[in-house]
């Protein structure tokens, strides 16, 4: 055992297996340092934060010919028991700043205490994400002023910053100038800094400061999203939703941007609009995870160009009609007081790229959560809202388009469409033979018709058929031969049923018979058609440019995605073939997007030369979107006259 | 003649020298940025903003083996007329831009046709202003969107900046974004852009915009002054100056913080009222150039700690005790519209570095603008308000100090003192033997012995005494021995002249009399002796640092040094020993380091490096600087106990 002898020890850390040898009475955290293992630290070694806890791994550890003990560092010293008290620390942890090396020993650092830890996305979410925020805390002692010295407070925390935590070349927010001598007094010269991307101290607390939150938020035309997060852990604490107000000056994009177009300087209203269900949301997710919104110190956001132009406060107005030229499509850091989001008043916006003048920073997010790219397989991604944003690509190769699918598959332009909300139609059976049909509604797990359906559904009742009821009933009928290949409710289904039923000189389909009657008209089934035509021409338009006949794998993003059932979307053809079990959906991917570019600094360096290489297809100028759109309006869709060898008619079953 | 043959032409040009041959056809400016000759342009050779003018230098230039004529260069086109009748263009000059090479010739390019060209300062100051400021305006024309080309409009203009500019990694304000497309619409795609320090784009405008202002504040505790400079030719276009509203809530700076430190939150009234101070300044300058204030791109700002803290919004209430810690030592760079300062709302701010909690901004303006750091002799600089900043120093080594003299300079706190205003006495002559006075008054030519005096100064009349006229009257006093070297009005005078007179226990001598009588009372000798014996003890502290007996030159900055007869200083001591031939006034020294600031963005540099080199010394806690001041009380100064072998009393005429 000669290394219980000789002045230094040995220490191994796992799972890095980074290790050295160092004099004994070494804190662990400065070996770790030394070895660049990554601890976390915001206090710099004075065992207040508490992130830079380790355990100690006991037993023999042949590779790296050491025994190693709990008592092979020193004892649990007061300082660790005060802690303890104070914020408590498990069984087994230690402070790494504390414990000091006194033989040979492996340390285990838990993914808690790393700085690039990884969390776990959900698991229809194929990556996990990396914690490693543009914002970090420092914790430090700044020294006192003296007569014989002339510098300023600054330079005497930017002396700190530089020797506590080698940060260089810092700018500093005038504000946080201004608050600074009040902060060193009032923290006794100890003080806690945030720092964005290593670059500009943006907000200072006195004494010590630790938990700092960010928002990602998803503005889209009818709902916006936030998801609070923990800047530091990654966790999602609180999550919220509310309807866009600007729907008081248009239900869709473009009835905005005429309201602008109309109303000259009307931007503002929907600017403000904006900015306040922004700020609600803000307050409203703060309160749900007890956090003040001066300690939110970062926005990201998502949304389609008309929206992101207008939560950044610029006229959209070049959006409403062609050539559609967004005012910029790059990302946007922006003071968040500039755009009049109220979190601390030294925090940030992102704001995510655009990719094209109808394919936004959603679709961006989608991008980025997605990835594409990192694999030789080639995705689809379909993102649908009232536009269907469509990526198609792979490690080579990225192409976007926007289809105008309009609001149909919202359940919206549908005579008995309604929004996803309890009492609404979303699955549906039709009996192949009677015609006789059996649903379920939004709020109830029972079908139609088992006998205590009726009793369940008594608070709801049956009000209206949602998106993925009605991508369900039409895709029934057809099985059901009560329509036609080219959409048509035939006259034949009234002789065998009669749900059936003449409606003026077309025929609809009573899916059910209460206050409201639920029927399909001939004329939804069109709806469905042009909006089903339109998805599927969009995504054919971009494999043709690819130049493929079939994708490895299609990802339904958003609500739409989520609720659907793929079958249907495939006899419908919505989607290109593909092997089932390779259509997934791909949940909130561009709130995803949002909160990964929101906790991982180095993504949006990812998503920002991403979005640059992606090949942005204009369908309303491609030729070939008309032959490909007429074609996808039978059930299924056919492939339209692309090129003679591809004009075969997939039919599935 | 060769050359009149083959396809290429030799170009000259002067006065750089620097020449090549270009295919002729070339235009002269292309040849001109091929060779690296500084010629400006903002319309970037559209024949718009006739700022790369030049001449045709005529005759045989042997150096060079060519014969250059005016018929070399291609004919003045129609291009060029437009612009004469237009915009105006002298005889003999043509646009380089569109200007072609025929054969061999020299090209004069003028003074202000350069970027960076000089502009020659006031005759008492040193060096000249070299024109190169921080805003630069570009004009470009930016290509139509296009559907099949998805790149937001930003990203044109960017493209457009760096194609024609060579402009590369801008960022750009988010307010630009936002007009950005209304911007391209007015101006049919052709914007000007202004560029700040090379980095971002902070203001735009449809079409053709030239001019581009500036406006450099000193301000004082007691006067604000602006001065409006076009930021392309360096001319001041105006100036004005008013008093500091400040002064409401205290005469001088201490009680201005005391009033803080009673009334907590304080603060921003008195950041309010300079604020208010300066944006009616830019309105008043402004309107006396004709000039809107939304052209004005740039603000420097100087002034003492305290007043540079104010501006920037900054509580200055902890350099009102000591360790006097400024909140920053170094220059901010800020908003114009975070410090409510109104001009345009991209301008920016620069606030010079303060050099210590006693020598501010102000005093760096003085460095700048007297730049001792390049001369080899040793400098003595004083800028004498409530306080005086003493700089001293050579190419080596710089060093400064703040002395407090208090206000006995400015006539405050002298019995018949008053500001320099008609009507106070500025200039006194003794009789040696008779004891009787004369005097001139400000706003007055003559002596009051002249006839026509009083006739004269019927308006104003005899008011009071300001600051060089106290000078002068107790210098004079001491030679014809109404003062004693101590300082005392010895009782002999009575004996002479009635104008000494018994006042208590002590003597004073009568001036004037009138309404009011202006007499000199033992307390007032006392104040100027205080406050020369600071002065005095402060400059021989640092020659004492630096290590020299005697200073080569010594400028005196401010109104101060322009108005007090620099004979009369050294009567009294105010000043070490100088060769009176190199004692001269430095004018507003601060002011003028603002506008070189402003004018020249190198000059930001040299002065930021500049500071970080001086050495501070703090009067307040160094032995020597009592002893010294204590030896200064006599008339003129001795030189204190320094060391023994300085501890000769140099006694002048």
């Amino acid at each position: 055992m000669s290394n219980q002898v000789d002045n230094d020890a040995m220490i191994v850390f796992v799972p890095s297996g980074k290790r050295g040898r160092f004099p004994r009475r070494t804190p662990i955290l400065d070996a770790a340092r030394s070895l660049g293992v990554d601890i976390d630290s915001v206090c710099g070694g004075r065992a207040i934060c508490g992130r830079c806890q380790i355990e100690i791994a006991e037993g023999e550890f042949a590779k790296h010919g050491i025994t190693s003990r709990a008592s092979n560092v020193s004892a649990f010293s007061e300082t660790e028991e005060r802690y303890r008290i104070r914020r408590g620390l498990a069984e087994g942890r230690r402070l790494s700043c504390q414990a000091r090396l006194k033989a040979d020993v492996v340390i285990d650092v838990p993914a808690s205490s790393q700085v690039h830890h990884q969390v776990v996305r959900k698991p229809n979410e194929d990556h996990d994400i990396t914690i490693d925020p543009v914002v970090h805390a420092y914790f430090v002692e700044v020294s006192a002023p003296d007569l014989h010295e002339a510098h300023g407070d600054l330079q005497r925390l930017l002396q700190a910053l530089d020797k506590e935590w080698a940060l260089r070349n810092l700018s500093c927010e005038l504000r946080v100038i201004n608050e600074l001598q009040a902060a060193l007094a009032e923290g006794k010269r100890q003080v806690t800094v945030a720092v964005r991307n290593g670059e500009r101290i943006i907000a200072i607390w006195p004494g010590f400061k630790e938990k700092m939150y960010g928002i990602a938020f998803d503005v889209g035309s009818t709902t916006i999203a936030a998801h609070l997060c923990d800047l530091t852990s990654g966790d999602v604490l609180a999550s919220a939703g509310k309807m866009n107000p600007q729907i008081r000056y248009g239900e869709d994009l473009m009835s905005r941007v005429s309201y602008i177009m109309m109303n000259p300087g009307g931007e503002t209203n929907l600017i403000s609009a904006v900015h306040q269900a922004i700020n609600e949301l803000i307050i409203e997710v703060s309160e749900q995870a007890g956090v003040e919104p001066a300690d939110i110190l970062e926005v990201t956001i998502v949304g389609n160009p008309i929206m992101q132009h207008l939560v950044l406060g610029i006229n959209p107005v070049e959006l409403g009609t062609a050539p559609f030229a967004l005012a910029t499509d790059s990302s946007v850091n922006v003071p968040a007081a500039d755009v009049d989001i109220n979190i601390n008043p030294g925090g940030y916006v992102y704001a995510l790229p655009c990719i094209a003048g109808h394919v936004g920073a959603d679709a961006a997010g989608v991008l980025l959560a997605e990835a594409p790219y990192e694999h030789d397989e080639v995705s689809l991604i379909v993102d649908v809202g009232t536009n269907a944003e469509i990526l198609l690509g792979n490690r080579e190769r990225l192409l976007a388009a926007s289809s105008p699918t309009g609001p149909a598959f919202e359940g919206a332009q549908i005579s008995s469409g309604q929004r996803a909300a309890p009492g609404a139609i979303e699955r549906v059976r039709i009996d192949r033979k009677t015609l006789e049909p059996k649903f379920k509604v939004i709020g109830c797990d029972l079908w139609s018709d088992d006998p205590d359906f009726e009793e369940q559904t008594r608070g709801s009742g049956v009000t209206g058929i949602c998106g993925s009821g009605i991508i369900e009933v039409v895709a029934e009928m057809f099985l059901a031969g009560i329509l036609d290949p080219d959409g048509k409710i035939n006259s034949g289904g009234s002789d065998i049923s009669p749900r059936v039923v003449a409606d003026g000189r077309t025929f609809a389909y009573v899916l059910h018979e209460g206050q409201p009657d639920i029927r399909i008209l001939q004329n939804d089934v069109r709806a469905i058609q042009l909006a089903k035509a339109a998805l599927y021409a969009g995504a054919r338009l971009l494999m043709e440019h690819f130049g493929v006949e079939k994708v490895d794998r299609i990802r339904l993003a958003g609500a739409f995605g989520a609720h659907i059932d793929v079958k249907y979307a495939m006899v419908l053809g919505l989607i290109p073939e593909c092997d089932l079990q390779h259509v997934s959906s791909a949940g909130n991917a561009a709130g995803t997007g949002a909160r990964i570019a929101l906790l991982d600094r180095q993504s949006r360096d990812v998503v920002e030369s991403r979005v640059r290489q992606v090949e942005k297809i204009e369908t309303a100028v491609e030729e070939k979107f008309q032959e490909f759109f007429v074609a996808a309006m039978s059930i299924p869709s056919a492939d339209g006259s692309a090129a003679p060898a591809k004009k075969k008619r997939r039919r599935r079953r």
